[in-house]
């Protein structure tokens, strides 16, 4: 690997006076924040801050935009048409780019959240719709997607847009042999144990197999490692990944 | 008058299935369009084609920003702060900017809608966080406010933020001796018939007084009528103004 | 037939500034309202005039509830749980009552709306969780669901909760050979012909076949007809829908 | 006194994925819980769990209606007419209670929450609004209003309105000498010692004086002291105040 994997995390996701995490621990030891644009979570100040907050540490801003649901976190998936899609994900681009601005910055990728997220593995129409967003609002504006053991549909759908692509994967879930997430209804989906999820982030930097769900053998090409920081056990995990990454 | 006065109307304030006035109506009667930006009206795909459907016809597209508040399309007042009121102007200026861009132009200028409005006459903090917005957002982008008989604090804040001001009038309302718009509570204070509102849309033109409520005259220096096109009898009003002031 | 059908509406279907038809001219036609309780339209004050209008025509009133989705009018599918679906059908039961026990009136029956009304038809867990709520609502309290060429799981399902249930059918809609209504995307899905329409509502309301959408011969028992009047031709269409159930 | 003090402290403010404070640690020591109804926080799952919360512990449930402000958590004034105010507060009487029905209880009380609450102090037209959805919601059904040095303002307006009222005090705030709350920005506003907060909570128990901000005595005679336990301070309070009432 001559490429450093970098890691990604989602933030700015208090709303109005309920918090979540604590950004300011976390945004020191990432290179990617992922900012909430509203839709899911986040209301203006809050997302002015948390521009704030990532520009103090150099700290890359993604669009992290969401279905309208912030009563389910944007986790619930709703039917919009590829349409609706774009026109929502332009909207979200532009707010949160609105505080970058205003901060003298500008997005730097776009990674859709949770059920928008997954609903592009299986809908390339959503998928079209994302990217024509992205390309419309700023040619070279790169999507991050899940690395899967082969993303050529991805790639492909990408081209045709003319968007870059940015390949994220997970050091704390566990994989299906496709390299597609465990759903989290299976045992063993989730990593706890410290180690396993750092040596699994190891090897994904490193760009060698790890073992899937059922142990056998899995190679993720990655370019971002998505991780969390919002409660003592993950902040000590992410402190450690940090430290063996820098030491590479 | 060397300056041809505009005509700014609002525009795009359907929301969802439900639809207000036809824009498809007006626009080509006018030279700005105020387009709601989601907070009291608009959702992403009615903000995407009122894009359109302006640089169809060549018409500047100002953002109209309120409080957020849907079910009282904005009229209510909402007591916000001015860093709240900073940041929510400057996330509905980036969402309607995204349409802007995707389709190859940008925002013109900035009119606050409905309460905001009204609340930046007497508020000097609220002024104050909507210049911030501004100015932040991009250098040199004008507010359009209110013109008075005496424009002297606006002119002064403005310019200690360095925001051009673009001062608009109304033809179908009446006035009190300062300047101000007659409180819609009184005999009076909106104009029906045709010809009145014509002719004192054409003295504004031509920079000349007209009859404030009391019926004293009234001078206003203006760069722009704010009009309205959602019924048929404004609409017919509206023709015949375009008409006049394109013979000027 | 002994039992005379009646004739349910849609009705309180506007928005803040926002108007839906003119309930005020087909409330005197119709013999149950289906009153949306501010999940995909409808506000406080929208709620109680609609209340307040039924009550003066002696008609009865439906909670209307919905998926929470005001910008899609609650017509995209959601993915709640059955939890959460139980949850927001018995709030917006609530709600809506308070304007009937204000007007001294109850809610007589339960329509859910759009999205989620198909997807009961799919979702057993879904139906049982809409039961749920109006069982626990109130002993008694009916659910409106659409009736098939068979509708043993739906009464299945009801019985097993302890609600009545309500059949109601289409007039102006085709139906596929099980009684399902064909979807909007086939041609001849929507009648627009009135005396198709009218044919169809008095073959139903006689307990007679008609032709399904391959000119087959459907037969539903229904103890309500769907109608609307939110346009002058539909208003038209049931003013004689309304004179022929009477003069049976 | 004869009558005991009750205890009654806001919970149900949960959002979504957002938790405020842990009602189950509170919920054992008070006996009013005051349930947000989904406009300033809440969501129907949540208020369905509070109500089940507050039923295992004998806990009577009051309604917390606020202004629709999720982003402002109801602390905001919103400018709404008197009917308004009306149709919001009964829209949220009733979705309350149908977790309460569905519960086998109902509603004890309603208790105004954040701005709304403030609000009523200086306008009639709007404490007069609330009243009438108490009324008419249900005769009987009280409201719960702040205890004043005076407050027959506030009986003779409850009193035309044939509506019981509730006096709350408060033991963490400071009063002004008309027994109206110190703002919070003045020095000195909230108490933080916990033996100062005991001994104002015991002196207004027992309908005794106490010091008010400039350390006149001020006297209030109260129904209920409003409390917290969101914190671990705070509940720490609760719990004595909660044995030294027992005590009484």
């Amino acid at each position: 690997m001559n490429r450093r994997i970098l890691l990604n995390c989602d933030m700015g996701e208090s709303f109005g006076v309920w918090q979540m995490g604590d950004d300011a621990l976390a945004m020191p030891l990432i290179d990617q924040a992922n900012l909430a644009c509203g839709f899911h979570a986040a209301d203006p100040l809050t997302m002015q801050r948390t521009v704030a907050l990532a520009m103090r540490y150099g700290v890359r801003i993604g669009a992290h935009p969401s279905y309208p649901d912030l009563a389910g976190f944007g986790r619930r998936h709703l039917s919009c048409s590829p349409e609706e899609v774009t026109a929502l994900v332009l909207y979200q681009l532009g707010a949160l780019e609105a505080f970058c601005r205003a901060a003298g910055t500008q997005l730097a990728y776009v990674k859709p959240h949770g059920a928008l997220y997954n609903d592009l593995v299986r809908d390339d129409a959503l998928f079209a719709a994302v990217l024509e967003a992205c390309v419309t609002y700023r040619k070279g504006l790169p999507l991050m997607v899940l690395a899967l053991a082969d993303n050529r549909r991805e790639l492909e759908l990408a081209d045709t847009a003319d968007v870059p692509l940015i390949f994220e994967a997970f050091a704390d879930r566990a994989y299906l042999a496709d390299g597609q997430l465990a759903p989290r209804r299976l045992a063993g989906a989730i990593h706890h144990e410290p180690q396993r999820i750092l040596d699994q982030a190891m090897a994904i930097a490193h760009g060698e197999p790890f073992a899937d769900i059922d142990g056998k053998p899995l190679q993720l090409i990655a370019d971002s490692l998505c991780v969390h920081g919002d409660n003592p056990e993950s902040l000590a995990v992410l402190r450690r990944l940090r430290a063996q990454l820098d030491a590479l």
